[in-house]
């Protein structure tokens, strides 16, 4: 069997598995005071170019949507998302289960423009009943995006100016970010620190087993954030296991690497797509990559390749998702080439 | 000026009134164990023709809808609602405070249909990720709607076949009910109370000063209802307030008569409205009225008659209400005739 | 029956319902921004010499102390109170609710120390693992306690001075406070502005049909406090309720005569129990009084005065509190004689 | 430096270290579906003699008390707990959180006993005003307590039967179970299973990098569990880690290996602690040892002794926790003798 259902089917990268064993026979204090944790910490600083960062490792993608977003908002506030985000979708209700409305707005391709955030916030205050809404004290964009599409430069920045314009914060949420960091001409790393109020890099599907770094860029990470994070149930008691994991993902550019190899997969993937005629959902420059296919053609293919149903296209059509990641070879590629 | 910006801008109705005065000296016991109460109860079952209800005497609209919702349905369920829906929209994220999403739908009038819940549902359980979303645990709708509007009997009937097909509560929003009661044709309690799971009839909006009667029709009040009540802030030390009005409302007909008269003096605002030319903004057969009218027609109106802004039509038209009520007087309706 | 078992089981006082009358037919606007409601935060600020004071207008106790707890509290804090307190006991668990914890202390005679709170502070800071804790954010005291006993301004003082020198709001739960204020060198109003941050006027229990008046007296009201008024659900659409009724209870010394005459009541009553050769649980200066009898006697007793239960004393012995309140006549208490 | 402080200070065991290098390249589906986490479910059946068990792998023991808790209590119910209980007191309100009181009953050695969980719940149910408390839901008990102890198979017996006879369940934390077991005589896995309705076997302090096992004994896991797990933010992407490690910590009775070479540890330390004259705080069977020191003394023992503050025993004195766990080797405490 192939394996392009998802980014996260296998364990973790080598090297940081090598790291886990490296360091598995130092003594750490707890709850990510660890100085592997500390070490990651300064890496990030330096990767983002944002000194005054303040930064907290995590285990998974909806916890840390689920903190952030229930810490930086006031109890009477939501936050503004693609009716696509994952937050408004796939996670189970995490954001309203402590106590906040995900205010969804129409996407196109996955992502929501500074223009519809502009016109939802100015239509809110300029109703006259808005003391009895829920304020929208948020705007939530992930980048790659659920559809594998990325963000401009010039989009994050007008998504920049209206979130300050009303002061409220820019939230990226970058579980995917290690692939879209390593698409050509993507936004960098420091230019999100500097855009955005607070975003994460994901670990979890970029190699390590689990870990999601959340940088909160403008001195504005919550106050007694550890405690909150104790009291959501997400303080791991040996934190070491995020710090040392980091650790290795962020030194020697080893997530650059990771980034590069699986685009580089994604891009050869999507040649022979289109080689071999198959019709896309839409243009994704990420590792994820959306086809619509025959439900017949899907039942055959399915026995040789997993893959990921996305969404039900038409009666005779199904969306998938193709993903390549770190732990996608060249010689999977070829393999995939002669099934598909 | 002229009062028709909403069915709740003065106190309460003589005969309710009057009824608090009568029973002022009783000595009672608190929290709804009240005679008045328990007269109450009796009456809605006779009613509603529905002598296994559970009924519960609770203040206001959000809270009511807050504390339904919310006993009702597993942590982990959300709710269906038009997006035009009072829960969707007008309660400052009360159903969210609770830990639950509301699933919005695309209203039509106000409303929706049993083929947009049925095809919901069927979507919802044939997405292979459902277990990673929320799970849809009821239905709410208005009647009349935020709109005026009102659910004729095969509507209803549709919708509660769907919910029960899949086992969930349909649950009617009844703030405006008595008004929908007095509609030529309208479905009746005992209809209601056969066709949904648990509705509520307001008093506020009615001639009360505060209260909302709750019905459980089958069976089905959460356990430690009273205890939930007063766990959500919601429960009144001296229940005989609600009681003792309840009973005014429910015994002689008076909430009929009140119907009756407010849908008249609506009839007779609607004919002066056409006559005169004005624009519908849709077609209301209830106790709410909504007309377009230019930006500048509206302010030289508004020195004369106190009227609700609804929402912005375009650039140079407003939507607003006309609400006509218990207290409003052929008299009234001569007197806005005048200056419309 | 003779009716001591609490202060509300009557109606409303005569005045209060005559204002209601009176009102009646006067067209206000909604939630709490009717001109009564106007009027009476003006009687207030007035009355505790607090022009800067936020006031606020709610329908019940337990309501009332979910909402400035949670509204005050950030998520990570709970509210020290005595174990005694209200909100640790009888709001069934409409605190923890709302995401916090009731930090209970040991009370003495319903109250507790400043040296109690300090020390807790003290220790909690002190504990190397206070970060894994839950941080004290607020004290909670009710005055009248719930054994109706009254701090003195001392106590007062060294409260509010401990609680400023953390830097936690003191708040001062009052549903009894009417009470409180007529007892001879009993605090004022005006000092329990100046020394709590927040606390409130209870009208359900003096008179009212329902009511609280809440007070921020330090410029310190929760930002947009109607909105989550709103999402907790206890928002009332017909504000003028608790307006109209606050202004006759604030207005022409009502609360006064009403405090005044009660405690008479109560002090007449004290001085039967005593002749009477009755077994007091405590020395109580307000209108609850609490006694020790037997249980073949509250048998007895309990058919022809109506009193409440309060707690299993022993096997062979009950502790019942008998109330006045304003209802209470010379007339109620000769009787009552008559039966003890 | 000589790592007494607690258990969690190492990576993983290597057994558990090369289970995870074995499996690495194995793809795996997601959230739990892996094929380890299935096999650990089939050992745990099998060790617990608990064929009917629904077993679900989390990753923390705060996240593990906060969804077992959430998910098995109604709203409106509270969990007892001793106020030495890890919930009680050093998870920063993670219970509060999602909505439940802890009901805290004085410790005795950590641990509570069926007399006074009895005495708790027929004081509740006899209390009059009880439908305005907490009801009582739960009972929650660490077992080795946070002091060391352990309950006796009578003391289990007694509570399970209370529990049982007010249909509440008994829930175990047995974040350091597999030191527990390990201690002569104590009560072993298929016991606990039996006299429990829910435990946990923990991972994280046993020679896990992370994880926790719960077990539902009684075929009672909540509904739609995973779907609560996930909306807790509690679900891993990558469940195949929990898997993983526990099926090797499960196969081969390694958890019995560590467990007993950790306690023999123990028993030597104590042996060292008794000989030369330490005050011990309470008797500890367990790998948690705590004594009574001087604060000069501890400041010294602090350079080359990494051991934990427990307490402030008097102005003069403090309890410390000495712990030995997985990783800690005979010279270890040889090295431990000299210093001490």
């Amino acid at each position: 069997m192939l394996h392009f259902e998802n980014d996260y089917n296998k364990g973790a990268h080598p090297v940081v598995l090598e790291a886990l064993l490296a360091s598995n026979d130092q003594a750490e204090s707890g709850y990510g005071t660890d100085r592997f944790t500390q070490e990651t910490i300064a890496l990030l600083k330096d990767l983002t170019k944002c000194p005054q960062a303040d930064i907290f490792l995590l285990t998974g993608g909806t916890q840390t949507n689920q903190l952030v977003i229930d810490t930086m908002l006031a109890p009477y506030e939501g936050v503004i998302a693609a009716d696509t985000g994952h937050i408004s979708t796939h996670e189970a209700g995490a954001i309203e289960m402590t106590g906040h409305k995900v205010l969804a707005l129409p996407h196109e391709l996955g992502k929501i423009s500074a223009q519809q955030v502009a016109a939802y916030l100015e239509r809110f205050y300029a109703d006259g009943n808005h003391s009895h809404m829920v304020y929208p004290g948020m705007v939530y964009i992930s980048h790659p995006t659920e559809y594998g599409t990325l963000y401009s430069k010039e989009e994050l920045e007008a998504l920049s100016q209206v979130c300050r314009s009303y002061q409220i914060p820019l939230f990226l949420d970058g579980a995917r970010l290690v692939y879209g960091l390593a698409v050509q001409n993507a936004v960098d790393l420091p230019t999100i620190a500097e855009l955005t109020d607070v975003f994460y890099l994901g670990g979890t599907k970029a190699g390590l087993l689990c870990g999601e770094a959340v940088v909160f860029t403008k001195q504005n990470m919550p106050k007694h954030f550890m405690t909150q994070v104790k009291q959501h149930g997400a303080l791991l008691a040996k934190g070491r296991l995020l710090g040392v994991q980091f650790k290795a993902l962020l030194e020697n550019g080893l997530y650059e690497k990771i980034g590069q190899e699986a685009i580089a997969r994604a891009d050869e993937l999507k040649g022979i797509l289109q080689e071999k005629g198959y019709r896309f959902y839409l243009d994704s420059p990420t590792n994820q990559q959306f086809i619509i296919i025959s439900n017949d053609h899907l039942q055959k293919l399915g026995e040789q390749v997993a893959c990921s149903f996305w969404e039900a296209y038409d009666d005779q059509h199904t969306v998938i998702r193709l993903a390549t990641s770190w732990s996608t070879t060249p010689k999977d590629i070829e393999a995939l080439k002669e099934v598909l």
